[in-house]
């Protein structure tokens, strides 16, 4: 028999931990024969849920930890203080080459800076960014980065599209992704500092397929593949996609409850509007990786819930068999190269 | 009988002029008698559509410019060179005391560099920002700034705090109005470089009601009055306003037509759908001020319909009665006040 993917769970991590991180885990193993998942966590509360299910015992594994890292906490602090805690015992278990990955719908702050001070950055990846999929009218993007790194350099937008790409190539199989870089208007002369100077190194970057830039009106119609921002901007975008959507959608509801008529068309559409919203849902793509870092580091929504969460697991297995990291590491060292001669020939 | 607001409007402008643009004008002296619209552009043009319509004379003028700037046009050469097209003769209008404002659903770019270059900026205003209101659950936010400075520093945002809280309490009309500053978290110590610098500035500001950091997310839930941010951000939160909804709607709409159940449901709900979806369209408010000039210049939506040139023709003349530049000038001078006292407390 092969090999698992091993994946550790923080177990304690999310609004609503542990019983849906526990449930999200048996669900994967029920899945798929690919995985073992480690709940990292509080013993005694990990197998008080296990105990409501069943699954095959080889492929949950419980790893007790006693601390918890608190959404509220200062990451930096808690990464290097709470050494018991779940998230740093789990990225330990990555470092250490036991795991394969690391999923957490805890604190965003301890994931990203455990991450890099634990598990660490591939050879090469100057910061690693968080690139979560949107749903789009035609599919789904990968943004990135949203939220990593703020105050980015253009030569780190570079590596956000080459990860990006070698990520919507290799896990969701979309041949020659385009990428695109968010700005205020679709020419070339258009944009501030940043986007100015990153956009002449993308379109000569010879290993992506660069289509330009992309205002962010056309972001939901599902123009680029690729989203190329810094973590200030991709954030923004990320969670005005959240507000509008949401905001519009209770709008529309209360005012389809405003008279008799409305009230019985309400009642026939239902059917109908909850396939569409579906399509718009976030939750069926699990969560969002921290690219560019010695095993894989997935961060789902705080308030994930259990199907958000075997999503996250599930996807470790492909991001494995494709040697993802592999990958990335060719493609960031082929720009480093490129560069080198470029500085050569300017000496 | 009191004086006229007089108002210059860029009769070429827009991808509908000048048919919507001179319909509009028709609309809005017919509607208001405080007004006094100068049609500026091919007069030909103007008088045929004129024909069409009765109105009181003595509210319109046609004033003949011979040249337009075009929407692809690079603006500060087209601001220099086109001496006569309708942009730069409406903006001398106002430049020279003829007018009181000038709306225009033209070229941004021109309008922006025409209004800092030909009407000018008001004594201690440093960047005037583009503000344009955005509809929300409970009523309207203004965005400030939206496009008109991108890479500002924190005194530019300062000022935009303070220009867009006059804006909102006096035209419209909203006491001690919320001002928040765009963050990607709720806590202080969140943010990039220019927004952690920003936060303590906006804290200190005795003359307006800052509220702290508004996540992207709850902008459209109208948690403030007045949201601030730099231009590459308030571009972006704008066009996924456009482009969330916009997508959103469609996919509900073609969701809708799946099969008869649905179809009938949808036949059931328009009435109500429709008033709803009408307290989301931005037509209702107008154009978008660029605050802080010698005189109101207003850019509304290159697509513009004769309802939102009439709009921004009306928005003029709360802004002209309310004397908004006095007020902001004020507001502008009492923080550079307190600005040189801290310098000297310093010293």
């Amino acid at each position: 028999m092969a090999e698992y993917v091993k994946v550790a769970l923080d177990a304690m991590g999310g609004d609503n931990a542990p019983l849906e991180t526990v449930k999200g885990a048996v669900e994967a193993v029920n899945e798929d024969k690919r995985v073992k998942v480690f709940l990292v966590g509080k013993e005694p509360l990990i197998r008080n849920e296990l105990k409501k299910y069943t699954y095959p015992e080889e492929q949950l594994e419980v790893v007790h930890a006693e601390q918890i890292i608190e959404m509220a906490e200062p990451p930096v602090m808690a990464i290097r203080k709470k050494k018991d805690s779940s998230i740093v015992k789990a990225m330990y278990m990555v470092k250490n080459g036991e795991c394969d990955a690391f999923v957490s719908a805890g604190s965003t702050g301890a994931v990203l800076v455990g991450g890099q001070v634990i598990v660490g950055r591939l050879k090469g990846v100057e910061r690693p960014p968080l690139a979560p999929l949107m749903p789009t009218s035609n599919g789904v993007s990968l943004l990135i980065d949203c939220g990593a790194n703020v105050d980015a350099r253009p030569s780190h937008l570079v590596q956000f599209a080459k990860m990006g790409s070698v990520y919507m190539e290799n896990v969701l199989n979309i041949k020659n992704p385009r990428v695109g870089i968010v700005n205020i208007g679709a020419e070339e002369e258009k944009g501030n500092a940043l986007v100015k100077e990153t956009f002449p190194l993308l379109k000569n970057c010879p290993d992506i397929n660069f289509i330009g830039s992309v205002e962010a009106r056309d972001i939901p119609a599902g123009t680029a593949d690729v989203i190329v921002c810094e973590a200030f901007v991709g954030n923004v975008i990320l969670k005005m996609y959240e507000g509008v959507a949401g905001e519009l959608l209770k709008k529309v509801k209360s005012g389809l409850m405003t008279n008799m008529r409305s009230k019985l068309g309400a009642l026939l559409i239902k059917p109908a509007l909850k396939t569409t919203l579906k399509s718009f849902d976030t939750e069926q793509y699990g969560g969002a990786p921290l690219l560019g870092l010695k095993g894989l580091v997935v961060k789902t929504h705080g308030s994930s819930k259990a199907v958000e969460v075997k999503n996250s697991i599930l996807q470790c297995i492909t991001f494995k068999e494709q040697n993802i990291n592999e990958k990335i590491m060719e493609k960031v060292a082929s720009g480093d190269s490129v560069k080198q001669e470029e500085k050569e020939d300017i000496i």
